[in-house]
Order: structure tokens, then sequence, then C-alpha cells
């Protein structure tokens, strides 16, 4: 039943500096079955080329057109719309958006700027949106987990603003409907032969479902006991990815 | 109609370092007439001695008994409630809360806390709680103006708060029902024979509304064109303090 196989990172594939047990050998697995794979992630404190560094340095095997990352589609999305951001963003990405005027901003992107928040900061975001330019996340994540403790992420700093402005963001991460339809056009796959694998039940599973995707939570990473309650319609819950993509390979498959 | 009247400070009274054209003569006027007047306000950048001095300045007069803070009734709200709180305030007003135990915080109060709004700070409070400290808020106060620019205030921080550890604030201010009903308490005015004025058509006009007050806009302060569209229900807008004086002053009154 499943075509495409979309793997979040953190807290699927790895926790801090380890792979999740038996998730190299999952992932080597579906590949072997010929299951078109995509990795995609809202992370936001690294750049592309060391996300990569970091998934071969855990023993993944992965192509560079097969990870999917939202700022890569934060900054093609400025790009298209010809804006000038005012990037709330980490210093590890800013040379990402180094392509990009950022005088006179005419738009606001936040991604987990972590110190970066601040007063000044975020007062600057909110007095662009008031005046009139869009505001645009890479995702409305809640918070991740670091060294065992649940850490506040950049959705709340999103939500800050959009309150505060009267405005709603344009997410161009998970869980936005353009980032699984962008991540589904590289493989071909309708949405609804697709699974998304992930510990965070809002951006990957609700945003997936949202998306006409099959989904799958895993019992990893930030998953906390009673997060499937949070979300409706039908979804499968597994204890971790090497579950996930025992249950993928489990029905028949096209081609 | 009208037997006591809760004035909003800033916006309404004064606009930065300017008492609002009208004002003092309009609260002079009626307190001439026997009106019950109370002064009531979520700032959380200075403290009460202050407060009282800056009205006084502009050339108000009023008692200490007739000011109303929301930093008051938080204060009191957690000695009631014995809670050891993480303060996320203003330094100006961090000795209002001196006398209460903050080591081994079981709570987290938000106030306009200003540049002490990092991530550090900010993630401290969403750790708590997470790990089930309640959260309160002096109010839900998305900006105020300040030198004719509008600043994103602490209700932005509350909101980012309440999204990423799924809790919800108790409002010690306004718009808080309790707060307003602390304040009439003190007047013996029944709701519906009270007046709130303010400039925050969420904070001072819905918060009124929903805690059974009449209530009046004035286009002062931070009021913005179309402010009123936001709120459903009765109420009177103004242009500015000494027109709501007058409409207050129209009817007849008990006593």
């Amino acid at each position: 039943m499943v075509d495409a196989l979309l793997l979040d990172l953190s807290g699927v594939l790895y926790e801090g500096d380890t792979a999740v047990p038996g998730a190299v050998e999952a992932v080597a697995t579906a590949r072997a079955h010929g299951l078109p794979l995509r990795f995609v992630t809202n992370t936001s404190r690294l750049p592309r080329d060391a996300i990569l560094a970091q998934l071969r340095g855990f023993g993944f095997h992965l192509e560079d057109s097969e990870l999917f990352t939202a700022v890569d589609a934060a900054r093609q999305w400025l790009t298209r719309h010809r804006l000038r951001p005012f990037c709330l963003v980490h210093e590890n990405i800013r040379g990402d958006f180094a392509d990009l005027d950022q005088r006179h901003p005419d738009a606001v992107l936040i991604a987990d700027a972590a110190e970066g928040f601040t007063y000044a900061s975020m007062n600057r975001a909110f007095q662009l949106c008031v005046a009139g330019a869009p505001l645009l996340a890479v995702g409305y994540n809640r918070y991740f987990k670091l060294n065992g403790q649940l850490m506040l992420d950049s959705g709340a700093f999103v939500r800050a603003v959009e309150f505060a402005a009267g405005v709603q963001a344009v997410v161009l991460g998970k869980p936005g409907a353009d980032f699984f339809q962008q991540v589904l056009a590289s493989t071909g796959v309708a949405p609804a032969r697709a699974l998304m694998v992930g510990d965070d039940v809002f951006g990957d599973v609700e945003g997936a479902l949202a998306a006409g995707l099959a989904a799958c939570l895993v019992r990893t990473g930030k998953y906390r006991r009673g997060d499937e309650a949070n979300v409706r319609g039908d979804f499968a819950v597994v204890d971790d990815v090497a579950a996930a993509v025992r249950l993928a390979l489990a029905g028949p498959r096209a081609g």
C-alpha cells in the first residue's frame, strides 16, 4: 500500500548524538526493497551540508536530492516572490539567505533562531508584520528534545507574532501542505500511497494527514505518552522507525 | 446610568510624556460630580509608586487606594496560593515580588519583561509549565504605543508559552473577570452600572463586557481605525476620555 516513505530526522532516525537502534538497518532495508525514500526536516539550526554529513556519520546512506528541508523551501519561496526578508534565524543558516537582499525588509522569516529570539528581534518582526509584511515560518514546532530535555521551538515565537500582529503565518515546512506536495512531486507517487513517519504528532502526523498522506507516529524522540490523542484521523502508532518500515513493506506495492 | 468609572491609564489619560488634552479636567469633573473613580492598569514596567507619581505629575488627583494594578493582583494571587514564582518580569518591578520565595519555582508569572524576554527565560517558563507549573499573566496585551510606535507587549509571549506547553494562562489583570470584580468590589457598585474606559479593544472593552460592565473605547493611545470591529457586543466609541466622562455623566445616577 506504500509506494514512498517520508522520514523525519531528529527523534526518528537519531536522538542527540546517537542513531535510534535499528534505524540505519531499517532505512537500508526499505531502500533494498526499492521503496523511494525522502528525508524531510524542519530543522533550522544546521545548514543542509551539515545535516547530510550528520546523517552519513550515523551510517545512513542517502543522496543529496533525497533531503528536503524547510529552510530550502523558505529560501525558494522568498526568491520566487522576490521578497527582502528580515531573517529571524539561527546564525548557522544565515549563509543560506546571503544571496537575498535583506535591506528594507518586506517579509519576515521565523526559524529556530535560538538565542536570536530577543525582545528587539521579536519586536522588529511584529512591527514589520503590522506594516503588512507577510510572516513566513519553517514550521509550527512547539518543542524539540535535546539531551533528554524538551526545549522551546520556533513555532511558539511564530504564534506570538501572529497573535500580536493579527496575522497568519505561511508555513513553508511541515505541516504545510505545499511542503509535502513538493516532496511528493519528486517521487511521482500519489499522496495516498506515501507514508510519513515522524515523532511530532502535529507537524508530522497531523500535517501529513491534512495533505492526504498516510502517517505513522513513532514512540521515540519527542513523543510523549498521550500525544496520539491530540490528533484526529487514521494513523499508525509504532515503537520506532524499524517498526514503521516493517509496516510500510507489509502491504502490496505498485511497480 | 453610570455609578462608577474605571479608567485605563496609558493611551487614555496620557500618551508618552503628555497628558491627553482635556483628560485632567475630565477626571476632575467626574470627581466633582461624585462619581467613584478607579484607575486600572496592566502596566508592568513601573512599580506602583512610580505610576502614582507619574499620574500626579501630569496633574491628575487620585488616592493610593483608587489605583488597581495587575501586578498587585498577581502578587496577591501568588501569596494566597503560596506559590514560588519564576518571575519573567521587568527589572523595575522585581522588588514587588521580593517577599516571595522564588527558589525551585512551582509557578510562572509573565509580565512585560521587555529585554528580559530571551530564549533562555522563555525556555525556562516553557519547561516549568510542561512540568505542571500554573502559568500566570498580567494580561493578554498584544502591543502598546511608545513614541508613536506600536511595541510588542507581554500577551504575545504568554501565547507563545501557552501554545508550546499546551496550557492556558490565568490572567490576573485585564481582561480577567476576577480583576474587574476586585476593582468593582471596592466601589460597591454593580457591574452593569460601572463604565470601563480604555484604548484597548480586547483588554479594556472585551474584558469589561465579559465581566458584565459597560465599556467605552476611546480613539486615543493604541486605538487603530477598525479596532471596534474586532469585538462583539454593545459598547460606546468616543474620541477621548473627556467625551467618555460626558457620556458617563449624561444619564441619571443612583444616590
